[in-house]
């Protein structure tokens, strides 16, 4: 697709200072951009590489706009104006509809008739593929599972019997929505399992990276709201409640019956145990650990950054004698 | 199915107070219980909502019995025997035996015939898969691998070459069982792949959860025990051997060699280094770093719980001039 | 394959001590050797196992010879001597040339006539699978992306469109390469997607564990460089650049735009924020955080190893309480 610059910041609702009528064909970074391209300025961290980009313009705030040597598209938030440009610039190629030849149906499957089944997929008894929905190659979809509007599954995606993914969303490979929770219960012959009979209901406009996995409930629903955005490999265990446009980074594991507010910004590797309560706009740092409630908004931490293994040894030496130091300290206090 | 609530309770071995013909249908917790289900009180936390429950009966202790506005089902075990409940009020049906047409099968597999294997399954030559197991769509059983008796993989899962899988084991999606071990040894060229030559051998009972890898032996095997439950995306590298009915919830990782005893139960998001002998009956609590060997049961821990960042901040700050204050506190002893 | 050692010798470059006519039919650990087997001993641990190993001869250091109760091949480097000799004594069977009848594949796909197209694979349009390539059941390689020479994708991997996997790699089950990063942009209406419009470019040698996850590039892509080796469920998020001959153990995650030098060895359960430059020789230890950038070569560490739960417990209390002490220190310094 090529826009004017013009139709570009109309689109946006950003002001333009120059170059209405220049061609844009596609995005790029300050450093790599070429001639026809737009390109963006977010982060200060890459202001140096405003004056020598080749960018035909850039969307920036009115500040940054000073030193930009092209064409500035300015806006009080350039991220946002980039994504939505990127988006109208790089439409996605729409799948074609139908079920591929291979792909296996049950007969009382109810599959829209603008859906895309594709190669080797197995989609069983009762399920229903809405309007628009793309389901790719490999993928499985369960007795009486539902995949929403508009809603794309890549490749090998695979969703448990009973389960609901809501419109607009997009899953990719490897996620596995709808498996046993973790629910076993000690017996003097070992553990028994707990039947997991409930299952995972996902909202409208919900993103979830590779190899994520939501467990369904045990009894009742794990439930993911509008919005939500999953990172890859993260695990959600059974019953688990996330608020609407919560965003998760990769590898955080939420343990079971936890409920995440709405508006959360959970960082990467953070793990938060079970039966907790997270209120709505708190955010967690990478690779924290959450043993209990959060009943406020505001950021959480724990743990700490690596350090040269020298001074890491002194520090985890003196960790290790805290309990003796504080004795002592006390008995020199007196 | 249904169950008069007296057979429910001969069934589970728990004592009545009334409702012997009380008719039960279903179970569900005791918020969301309407006439006809059983419900079950074991965590106390939940003891609030007992009041007001609709449930028909509850399972509970004596000590909670006092309490229960409905018909007690009183045990020592309340969550034990609800999941032998909610077992036999929920029977899992029973897969058609057969090879669906899709299926890829070896010309020398052995297929039981009461085994069900499904759509675009893959079982190549010389597999073995024995009676009563179900092998879903998509899933992948590599040359001379076992599948034993009542054993079910999920849709898409990969059984590698040589892997023996026990008898009335359930495998959820995404689980790999057998891929090669990290097994590489440096030279000035870059590294070189040690080949990885054992295989993954799976006892009887034992769950694993989706996503969850298991690397086979470089010489020798991976050995998980029986009664192994094993949550998701748990990662097990080459020659580990895990005791019976040790259970591991998600998202941990044990690396190369390392031996875990029976009957432990280590939490998720756990770490333990490679080489290491854990005793039976050791528990470890969530996402601690296992760094030694252990060779007493009880319970071990690292790391420390989220907290506000202001106070964390100055937690990390305090840690890192921990070796100067052990030396000042020296200092003022003198 | 059979081999007499002193063929084997030479073939590695080792000296042996005796028995050249020798025949070895294959590898064992030095515990469960047998007469034709040959062993190793690289790590002192297994030392104590050599005084009665069954084995016909075993590989190992000048030092260690002394003690060698069998026949001895001495160098100095046992394990990578080891590694060399297990592949030649355990060459991998070769993958019969030509497609499956039941994988699906575009008539532009371009596929090597030597290369193997398994069961149930998916080969999209443009895709280009070379020479002696293997793609086994169940994967799915996108449009237009490259499976290099004599690369080999083991059963259910995902490569998505336009991405390139150079020669001899090896990728294993449930691998994805080219989800897309995790891009959004806040809104008042919620997260907005940022277009992932760069694709996973990867190099010659690359081994790449079962489940990890390698995420194409924002703008720009993601590149693993040549004898790169992952472990099993490794999160790689999008425009990160990993150098040649980096290893990298299970579960670690590496956050966007975060760059790696060379000939790193990053243990497993690392977390590594965005954005972030490490040099070339780095290593970092199991379970740490990096969150700056490590512009030196050395060993860098966080986080501390379990301890029985009292004990830590009371690391803990004098951690919270660390500020405190600190400025009770500074007024008894006064």
């Amino acid at each position: 697709m090529t826009y004017t610059l013009v139709d570009l910041a109309e689109q946006v609702g950003a002001t333009l200072t120059s170059g209405h009528d220049e061609v844009i064909t596609g995005v790029s970074t300050l450093q790599s951009a070429k001639q026809g391209d737009i390109s963006f300025l977010a982060n200060s961290h890459y202001k140096k590489f405003l004056t020598k980009t080749k960018a035909s313009a850039i969307i920036l705030s009115e500040r940054d706009s000073q030193d930009c040597p092209v064409h500035s598209m300015v806006t009080a938030e350039p991220y946002l104006a980039f994504a939505r440009i990127a988006t109208l610039l790089h439409p996605q190629a729409s799948a074609q509809a139908g079920c591929h030849a291979t792909a296996v149906v049950a007969d009382d499957a109810r599959i829209d008739q603008s859906a895309h089944i594709g190669a080797n997929c197995v989609i069983e008894s009762g399920a229903i593929v809405a309007a628009d929905a793309v389901v790719s190659p490999g993928c499985v979809v369960g007795e009486s599972a539902k995949v929403g509007k508009n809603t794309k599954l890549m490749a090998n995606v695979t969703v448990y019997h009973g389960c609901e993914i809501g419109d607009n969303c997009l899953l990719h490979s490897g996620v596995v929505v709808g498996s046993d929770g973790f629910g076993i219960a000690p017996s003097k012959e070992g553990w028994v399992k707990v039947p997991q009979l409930g299952c995972v209901i996902i909202g409208d406009d919900v993103e979830i990276g590779s190899n994520t996995t939501i467990d369904r409930g045990a009894l009742g629903d794990t439930v993911i709201g509008d919005g939500v955005k999953l990172d890859n490999q993260i695990q959600i265990a059974h019953n688990v409640v996330i608020g609407d446009h919560t965003a998760i980074a990769a590898c955080t594991a939420i343990a079971g019956s936890t409920s995440i507010g709405k508006n959360c910004v959970i960082a990467g590797a953070v793990g938060i145990v079970g039966h907790l309560e997270i209120a709505s706009g708190v955010t967690v740092t990478a690779m924290s650990l959450v043993t209990k409630s959060i009943a406020e908004p505001g950021v959480y931490s724990s743990g700490w950054g690596a350090q040269p293994q020298s001074s890491w040894q002194r520090q985890v030496a003196g960790l290790r004698r805290l309990p003796k130091m504080m004795r002592r300290l006390q008995g020199l206090g007196k």
